[in-house]
């Protein structure tokens, strides 16, 4: 019943994470309503999204620069640290805390922590940039790996798996700390939540 | 930290609807990720959804035809029932039902109830298609008027407000009934919709 | 770990409906933590409750009174209307609305729609209501037989089921409407729901 | 409508946590539907939690012994930790964890961080157990202190008010580890959760 071009985008929106139709439709008709202008500048960004932005060559975050990002290219970064992260929202989160002063490395994200999804990360790429990283543009001399991974399932799966590829180098791996979340309550803690943090008290 | 055309896409997709900061990041690095062929062909409907998808002159509803939609030109649909909806998802929810055989129109939204917002609504819209449809090419012959409106308080305050703007037409002015809906509980009913209930029993 | 008493009430509340163990165990230290006077007032009304509170004869409703309830033995009540409910809190909500004058029966409920479950259903005790109310204490001269069951799968299969269990008696059974709830919205009406309130629009 | 005592049922359980007039009904009316035997022994147990369970004189933990509770009374618990909770849910929690050798005390719950209920507390009575535990026949020698509260705005300000209040004391105390919980994902961790993950990682 709606026009064709209105349901191929209902159909294209109910694609975005977490959009089901009556979202998508909502989306269409939001479009429809608002002045030219807005749709405009939609087309336009995505058309920039498709042409201009692209993958840093060394830590694959998504940049408009040249050649390395501006994280990878900033002379003032700790470059003894590497922090391996799932995907480009987790850099941005830590860089926002202003916690991490090292370089980042994006890994291609795992759909499940079933070992085939694991074996889809390219561990030669990791090890590449932690050996290697002057191939890559950057005069980075790695100490410490950071693997800062969800403490999902599949994150802590992709964990133990990193650590064990990734053993043999002259690295420390660490991990982040698991404890109580800023406004977590005891009570509804799990026991490992529980212990972590008992056993990391201070 | 985001490049331009990232944060500008954020900005965009979080004046969505129900859209937040972190799904419309969510949304960008989505389409970072899709096949390049997707990200195209969302560009390409959205140029259509600009160029060719315009509204019915009669009833407002969005169509790719060159003069009346699809229904408006439908010499098959009853001409004597006119009912009045909010917007398209409504025509659309009730066209699938197939229970209503007339034309529709689709009033311009009002944010709420208040006198303000109603008087937004151009009454004299609505009483040219009732009383002159001809002028749009449309050959209706209008008995019957069907405010088919949400029974929120900002539907219900416009359902009075245009009864109240029609009632010196010679046409009769109907209202869906209320009850209890599918799936719906006594328990959980207030009291307005089981008076109804009880009083349209049968 | 809890003292066996606290442990044994935290079992019994968890079998409250909607209680989980979380809620149980708050519900224990909340009495341990009022006035005496709390506990003690919980106590004596739910000696009470096993004491006191009986059914009525006729319809079923709780109630303290030593031969029928209040509804059926007050005398104003319309005589020629019976209403069908699944539990006392359906009659409680039709009593607040006060839109139905007549008589009431509580069916004991059925905990799904299965043919087997509904067989549970004492037609026999319904009929005898119908036919020979006096037996009863109840002056009752029933024209009109109301179902008013939820409109969920399993009150609407009741409802098939019932009306074709009395249709051999000389009386009307009505059911109640189905339609567009106050607050409710077109978008997100189910089809059913939609036809039934664009039928018995007016 | 409903008889007294059911009426007076509803009134008392609407005021358990968590619990409003629609669940409160719905309880009364699962407690007239069960066996006879469910509300004997609902009774009979709240009778004991009445007049059986008190709190341990130590740490205040409920229970049915006539001295000290099961914690305090077993020798084989290191008696140089104490660890602080504000409920005795959260000493259940860590109890099951199995991660904490030592006793408890469980304070007084306050309801708001402000410095008003902050005062309610009782810091006599936590400096008297550490000081002299002896007092409450408890062979206690105190080494650390741990305050494991809740990172809500209460638990840390409590946490904050507490440590001030027993800083003169020859004790170390302690606090848990914030950090990423079991299960938690770094794109939805507040900035102070991640900084503390990583500057206790390893």
């Amino acid at each position: 019943m709606y026009p064709k071009t209105v349901k191929k985008l209902i159909e294209i929106f109910s694609e975005f994470p977490g959009i089901g139709e009556k979202s998508a439709t909502r989306f269409v008709f939001f479009l429809l309503k608002q002045k030219k202008y807005f749709l405009k500048e939609l087309i336009e960004n995505l058309i920039n999204l498709e042409t201009k932005v692209k993958a840093c060559p060394f830590c694959k975050k998504s940049t408009e620069k040249e050649l390395l990002c501006e994280i990878c290219e900033n002379p003032a970064r700790d470059l003894t640290k590497l922090c391996l992260v799932l995907k480009e929202q987790d850099l941005e989160v830590i860089e926002k805390s202003g916690i991490f002063p090292g370089l980042y490395f994006i890994l291609n994200e795992v759909s499940s922590p079933s070992q085939k999804e694991m074996e889809k990360i390219n561990i030669e790429e990791i090890r590449e940039r932690i050996k290697n990283p002057k191939k890559f543009g950057v005069f980075g001399n790695f100490k410490e790996i950071i693997l800062a991974f969800d403490f999902t399932v599949k994150g802590r799966a992709l964990s133990i798996y990193i650590e064990n590829k990734l053993k043999d180098l002259p690295v420390k791996i660490s991990k982040l700390a698991m404890g109580i979340p800023s406004g977590g309550e005891l009570e509804y803690s799990d026991e490992e939540t529980l212990k972590s943090a008992f056993e990391k008290r201070g």
